[in-house]
């Protein structure tokens, strides 16, 4: 029996979780996996604040840099989250020929590729399940199950947090203030929430699923942002009448001849697609391939258990590979061409509050015609001397819808232009 | 570059996509891999009604067990299905050092357990994602990613027809006899359905599924089944105005002292639970463990062209392991202590007809109170002289349950006993 110990780099909610459940799964793992798991060792920056994790004498240090180094340690953990130390610690590790678990988004979102070929250099696992949609082992699916797949896009809604906000405007019809007050008294949002409602969190995670689905090098500052602070109830009770419910994706793409784009912006999903039942704080990966057809991964995105669960499969995973002496690899990734969002195509709704008079709906669809955006469902109401209009194009191109609003801004009928919202097929 | 050379056992549906889908994804897995796969060898009974899959001479041939014999040959994949000669084939194969990858779940349900010992014995990979789901990477999922993670209960729609079935029935109100004739007309159900609409296909799948989830040897034997042929319109109906879609569902639990219970029946699902959503022949599976929470697993659960991603997952898989001389395992199982379907529990929906006078509703709760049933929604509607009564219960033992419906079958006011239906939590 392969005797596998553990440095754990953190041990905050992720950290003492994944101690607990390494302990009480030992023996199923032994039996199952024919690996022996020991947290050998506990790196935290101030050890007396950790005296409540049950750990043996001497597991507990404040020098990560030494468990990275210890000669005794097979397997690094690393849960601190963040670029520096982490990035330090990790190359450190690899150098040294220790396989590494990591839940680091932030860090992979920026210098995966460098930790990847480090990782091939040593001959070692760098593995990462935690680091997208928390337990959903969707890494492990498009890392393996489906390398031989020919994916054409990923849609996730890989934040819970922008999630909870959108479903209780959805169901309980709230405003976006309260929603948000509601998800931070719940632990959900942080007080300053702007890397979750901004689509910055949600963004690390689709430059992650992009690099591993496509085989491209993608990082976080590849990813073009819109986040969901600017949406109103009126917009969401508006989709909701028009069959829709409105989501932020993280979007992956790859045209055919190769250009990758990643996207983060609020989407209206049609009811019946499977990622309008994904409720709450839940996170969702569907999966467009060529071949496989639609496939998608559901479960907790955030959350300590959930995190230490996907964390331990990895651990697993590596020491199984340990035993056998060998190793995972994800290649070496170059850059893509970059699909700008001006080239991407959906449809769009747009809403305008225009003047009431003969020709306005003339004038408008004139401009939408001019930029070969193509209607596919239009609708009026009136509001006292104005209306407004509501349209759904054909799928158009990003820069000609644009173009659109940019003119229908222009048109002195027109007062205002509502927010654009995308729009995914069936 | 390490060369693969592929013997295809069988040349239908599945072989036939697979074959093609190899070809056309080979580049992109030689760079993504660094392995090349090429199909050298593919038997069928009949060479001349293969002419039109695009094949290099000399590769087709009728001859499957000169190819598992065939030195020149590294990794077999089987798509024959059924139990004989597959199982000759597969035993040869893996005695003689070449991994298998198969999608028969016949066959692994029946005898997994004797083709995982000669897989472990031969030092090569045995790998069936293709059996159980189609396309969906469930297996994969569960023998490496939740591999340490203790699961409690799996729930799969794991049956594409009777699926489609049920939701003419659900969203269309369509009979079962013409929902099973308009499936006939799709090509989703066989001439004679009995393996789906009774069950037994999902049964199988489901016997997988408890073996790697659980790790102990469970065999189709072992499933109880209830299918869908009884169901009728009105049933589902009720299970709508209540809240409920019904769905077959394979469903495999472990209690805390061990023991493995495997069932398919159909199966009251409130509409806002994930298996809900899941339309038409879509499968899906839902897997709840003690530390990731909830997951849920959805796709294609057949068509030749999922299934053929499938086995080309696993392919790419042994490919590589081949490539690094290393092999998985899914170690040796043992019989589990058996959870009989007396032993489980759940809620229950029970409809009655009784005869509509004082004193009815009075005996029927006796009895359920006799057996320790609670009840937690009852409803009465008149229908001439007599009453139907609906029951959902609390959470009771099956073997109440059924006591339960035997005594009211007994009491004279009792016309009938509805079909019974087990209720899944939210």
């Amino acid at each position: 029996m392969k005797l596998v110990r553990i440095g754990v780099l953190g041990c905050g909610n992720v950290g003492a979780e994944f101690v607990a459940l390494a302990k009480s799964q030992q023996a199923a793992i032994e039996t199952r996996a024919g690996v022996r798991l020991e947290v050998a060792a506990v790196a935290v920056n101030d050890p007396k604040k950790h005296r409540n994790v049950q750990l043996a004498a001497g597991v507990l240090t404040n020098d990560a840099m030494a468990v990275v180094g210890d000669p005794a340690i097979d397997l690094i953990v690393e849960v601190i989250g963040g670029i520096e130390p982490a990035r330090e610690l990790i190359a450190t590790a690899l150098r040294n020929g220790k396989p590494v678990v990591t839940g680091n988004k932030e860090l992979l979102a920026s210098f995966g590729s460098e930790l990847f070929a480090a990782a091939d250099a040593a001959g070692v696992d760098l593995l990462f399940e935690a680091a997208v949609a928390g337990g959903i082992p969707i890494v492990r699916a498009l890392r393996e199950s489906l390398l031989g797949e020919p994916i054409k896009r990923v849609l996730g809604i890989i934040n819970g947090t922008t999630n909870f906000i959108l479903t209780r405007m959805t169901e309980d019809g709230a405003d976006y203030a309260d929603a948000l007050a509601e998800a931070q008294a719940l632990g959900y949002a942080e007080r300053d929430p702007t890397a979750d409602v901004e689509g910055y969190d949600a963004g690390a995670k689709a430059a992650i699923i992009a690099t591993i689905a496509f085989g491209k090098s993608v990082v976080a500052d590849d990813v073009y942002h819109e986040g969901i602070s600017a949406i109103s109830a009126a917009e969401i009770a508006m989709a909701k009448r028009l069959g829709y419910v409105v989501k932020l994706l993280g979007i992956a793409e790859v045209t055919p001849a190769g250009a990758v784009g990643v996207r983060v912006h609020p989407t209206m999903v049609p009811f019946h697609h499977p990622l309008a039942s994904v409720r709450d704080s839940y996170n969702a990966v569907f999966v467009e391939g060529a071949a496989v057809g639609s496939l998608m991964f559901y479960g907790r995105g955030a959350g300590g258990l959930p995190t230490a669960s996907a964390v331990l499969g990895d651990v697993v995973d590596a020491a199984i590979n340990l035993s056998r002496s060998t190793h995972g690899s994800l290649g070496t990734f170059e850059r893509p061409t970059k699909l700008s969002i001006d080239d991407t195509s959906s449809e769009y709704l747009l809403s305008l509050d225009v003047a009431d008079r003969p020709g306005v709906l003339h004038a408008v669809t004139g401009v939408f015609a001019r930029h070969n955006v193509s209607i596919r469902i239009a609708e009026q109401e009136g509001l006292g001397p104005d209306a407004r209009l509501v349209f759904i194009t054909h799928v158009a191109l990003e820069s000609e819808v644009q173009a659109t609003v940019r003119d229908l801004r222009d048109l002195d009928v027109v007062r205002s232009v509502g927010g654009l919202l995308r729009v995914i097929g069936e």
